[in-house]
């Protein structure tokens, strides 16, 4: 039971080492054995961010890829697959965040030498954020303004490839300040970093030149690019990470309810306890199902984009995306926090590994698009195909059933729900759940949609928006609930030929994880959208209830299999708690005694002395002659 | 601009001993003026806990003067309050948490020395958690098992005051094994650890002997003690400690927002935004509000106890001490993340100073009480107030005016609710929006009545509670947003007189509060228990929408003059975006580029070498004729 490294109590240069030798080991394997697998995610089922060699192969390749010519591909990408050079991809600056047309940082072309000069002009166009550059990185994608000319002329954004550090001793190069961020809440094995650019010079073919170039005398030349499809690609690589993050904060969640179900197995007698760990265990696969049916759906887009490029998919796609991430975020950060609650103290401690997934998944609530932002990209699909529904427009085939039934809605006409005055049995029934998430789906989105109607009849659209963006989140939310239980649904329908013996399980955990939406495990103070129009009764909410009760005696004996069943290694979980020989106590107290400075305490070294003489010591405050004291 | 020592990427030694620091001036400043105002809370307004030297001045003062006789309280106080000893209290053991009875560390008399044996029979009995005991306190508290005679008779759980460092050199004394429990969310500048006792000699007048002694000859002597007494002064000073909960809560809240606040001045534009910061803003208020309110209620218990001692407020206060601790921790632990989400990237940055705050506050959620199990007690005695009224038995005067009204709902006639056709207007009326938070809580607090007096007919009480426990906490939940609500409405009344120029801005932000909490901020999907009685109506639902709007608008100015009204200094915020004079960008950049391994790696010491050819460093990996390849 050795103490994992990473539990040492190391400081900011100990801990990103750490990540660098567990980013060097994956690395090797990959070169060595000829795959990607850690190109997406690391070996503890974090986003490949995590890791300070992990966005070489993902966005820096990504962006050469979009925009490289093919010779600058042909030189880059061996490279990078070899892991040659070690890239970052750096946009976002400290004073606008991720607002492109904020940018600041300017490569202007110097004719005379055939370089361009790249440059921060302010404080606030500092680089900052990119995984790896503070520390890792010897090459980087920077997004700058490009000027040509005097007076300069400004041709926008576009993207250079920059050597940031010396391939000699990897110090920064003249020109350039690196730095790391310090210590975030997770991802401290990278290293976050922050670049200023103080008028370096860059060869000319810097500029990733696929689409615009600039020829030796200094003429702008835009490509025959079709300015929509290179959007459409950049789009579709923006939904590959999008769509990455479902799967990754399905596996936190999972793994902290795995941890929490070993931890707990003595305990889940109580009603609270099992009831909030199956509610999890239900949520974690309703994501891990979504998520592979995302996969698919963005497959088939690849597909189309390989063959005439501009496919229909990309919007329901891109609004797909926006949406399951940020559900898929919501609920699995609130889920990681109840699991690590579920252990009381220990919860608390490093050596568990929750406090570790918890502050990983919260990361996935802000980056990669902002959750709010996120749910109002989803929403203004949604009205925009309800709007062509009601004109008369073409809508998206992904939406066909979802709106056509909508029409009743729509007319405003008192009808009876697929559901009303089903029976308790009956709410137990698939489809008979389904139809309750799509009657509140569409109904909040009407709703939405009338609301906005009005306001914008007498505001600016902008301001319309401003105030009904609550509906119009509520709407998307619904929305993707919805789509998720459907998800659920057909995985389970494909599962009844595929492994009949997995049926009833997953049948079960799927009506938990319906009811317990509608009811809130956490409390029952989060089912106003499914209540308040009143359609489903107040009895149908209790016998609700007393449904859960028997879906949770029932799906009891399975905790340990449904957990098990994601199959994570000891090594993955790091968890003094949550290991599959369920030697909880000796473990903690094993690696709890492991930990250097009890140790240095113990061999009575420096620690020791700091403690006692040293200037904030205790020596200075304590009487000394209490020893006869303590014995009055 | 100086980077505070704690965002240095110190290791675990370095970051105890600036906690020490800090201690180290608090208790000097208490013990050199004479005051006790950091034996509650840090200079950062965090609770006690948080310093080395915290709990001397609270559990282990506290359990002397409760369990020690005049002789000892005379000896011991003064060393205490001198700082001439740092106290832990250690009764939590590794197996089985807070559960008192469980309690296996044994304290035997031995008849030939006078002495006890102090012992830890099994790896499940070390004591954990102690705040301090890790590697700062000179003696502990430590609650075992007394035993006396051959065999061994078992006289149950009593308190032993044990030396457990050496004063000469601070090492733990023989016979006990010391340790600090590693790294935690926060709290890390103190030492949470764990104690082994291996058959440690303590002398006999180590037991706390104020209720229970042992004589020289081994006779076990109960005082006269009055046994309600003894558990009622106990809770008592329990409910002190949860009671302080809400305070440091409502002030952690109160600095995110503060920081937000700041940060975002430039985005508040965004309705999403200042709708997020308002309500936070007004939750904020709220919870310090009532924790004034405890405060008073709690001091007028303690009048009572000190005249005789055994006070019928007693159960009122100790449920509403639960409550509300839990009700506050759960609001501020979702604002203070609401809060860090709303500054992006920046709130992951320890340099923000949120994620330090957000880890403190979530250890509200389980400390002092674990809120389910709090909930509980809530509920508990709910159940207990209502049955009482229904069946002719006195109830506590402060539950009169609640319980009267509740009749109606127990006759189960249709009855119009106070507010049933509010009008617009009215529902910004202070009374109005009281009675709908009252006309919720006696709604659920009857259903959840009648579904456990129907359970308990036909099962044994704990499976009949089991299976209500839901209803019963959303009971509990509403009785205590109720209150929160009312103690508020109470304060702006006090104000009308004393502060009158107050009144509007607290007036609004009352009326914020309620409705934000009938029409969650965060999305519409937590409002069912408002809604789906359908007292309120849906049209009454877009009417509180439509008041929220216009409160947004009136109370924007103000955001500031909320925020800056606590006074917080920017060092107790210690936040790179929260400083008073707003210079976000030169503090965040001026301080990350004072991170030690930043200055390291740039004059290139050790730290580069080891990111380049150490162990695992970039040389072995990257390609170093690549500078050419640069320039392709």
């Amino acid at each position: 039971m050795k103490l994992p490294r990473i539990y040492e109590g190391l400081d900011r240069e100990g801990i990103y080492l750490e990540g660098l030798r567990r980013a060097r080991a994956t690395v090797n394997d990959m070169v060595d054995h000829n795959h990607r697998h850690f190109a997406i995610m690391t070996e503890r089922y974090q986003i490949a961010n995590a890791s300070p060699l992990g966005l070489n192969f993902l966005m820096f390749r990504k962006a050469i890829e979009l925009q490289g010519t093919p010779e600058q591909q042909k030189y880059w990408l061996p490279l990078i697959d070899g892991a040659k050079v070690n890239g970052a991809y750096a946009q976002t600056e400290v004073g606008h965040g991720t607002f492109v047309r904020g940018i600041e940082t300017t490569a202007t072309f110097n004719h005379d030498t055939d370089e361009f000069i790249l440059h921060s002009p302010s404080l606030t166009s500092t680089k900052i954020w990119p995984g790896g550059l503070g520390l890792s990185c010897s090459h980087a994608i920077v997004v700058a303004r490009l000027k040509i000319g005097k007076p300069p002329v400004d041709h926008g954004i576009h993207m250079f490839l920059v050597q940031v550090r010396s391939m000699e001793d990897f110090r920064p190069v003249d020109g350039v300040e690196l730095g790391d961020q310090g210590m975030k809440m997770s991802y401290n094995g990278t290293c976050n970093g922050y670049a200023k650019f103080d008028n370096l010079r860059i060869p000319r073919n810097s500029l990733l030149s696929a689409h615009a170039q600039v020829t030796k005398d200094g003429s702008f030349i835009q490509g025959k690019i079709d300015k929509t499809r290179l959007l459409k690609k950049t789009y579709s690589i923006m939904l590959h990470h999008r769509g990455l993050i479902p799967r990754c904060v399905s596996f936190a969640l999972a793994q902290s309810v795995t941890i929490t179900a070993r931890y707990s197995v003595a305990i889940l007698e109580f009603k609270s306890q099992h009831y909030r760990i199956l509610a999890l265990i239900s949520q974690a696969y309703a994501i891990l199902f979504a998520s592979k049916r995302f996969d698919i759906q963005y497959e088939a887009l690849q597909q189309d984009e390989s063959g005439d490029g501009a496919s229909a998919r990309l919007p329901f796609i891109h609004a797909l995306a926006s949406g399951l991430k940020a559900w898929s975020s919501t609920v699995a950060c609130a889920g990681v926090e109840e699991a690590r609650q579920m252990c009381g103290g220990h919860g608390y401690v490093a050596l568990s590994g929750l406090p570790e997934i918890l502050s990983a998944v919260s990361a996935s609530l802000t980056f990669e698009g902002e959750n709010y932002v996120l749910w109002q990209q989803l929403g203004k699909y949604l009205l925009g195909q309800l709007q062509a529904f009601t004109t008369g427009i073409p809508i998206a085939p992904e939406m066909g059933g979802f709106l056509t039934g909508i029409e009743q809605y729509l007319r405003d006409e008192k009808f009876d729900a697929e559901f009303k005055d089903a029976r308790r049995d009956e709410l137990l029934d698939a489809s008979k759940l389904l139809s309750i998430f799509l009657h509140r789906s569409r109904r909040l989105l009407v709703t939405a949609y009338r609301q906005f109607e009005r306001n914008v009849q007498q505001l600016h659209p902008a301001q319309a928006w401003n105030r009904v963006m609550m509906p119009i989140i509520s709407a998307g939310r619904a929305f993707i609930e919805y789509l998720v239980l459907q998800y659920y649904k057909d995985y389970i329908d494909a599962i009844s030929t595929a492994e009949p013996s997995l049926l009833p399980v997953l049948t079960r955990l799927y009506s938990l994880f319906a009811l317990t939406t509608v009811i809130n495990p956490n409390s029952q103070f989060t089912s106003a959208s499914f209540t308040e129009d009143g359609t489903l009764s107040l009895s149908q909410i209790h016998d609700m209830g007393e449904q859960i009760d028997e879906l949770l005696t029932d799906l009891l004996p399975d905790v340990i299999s449904l957990t098990d069943a994601w199959d994570f290694t000891d090594a993955s979980l790091c968890s003094a708690l949550g290991c599959r020989d369920g030697n909880v106590y000796e473990r903690l107290m094993s690696w709890t005694r492991q930990i250097p400075i009890n140790s240095a305490v113990k061999e009575s070294n420096g620690v020791l002395s700091s403690m006692w003489d040293g200037p904030y010591g205790m020596e200075g405050i304590l009487k000394r002659d209490i020893e006869k004291g303590a014995r009055l």
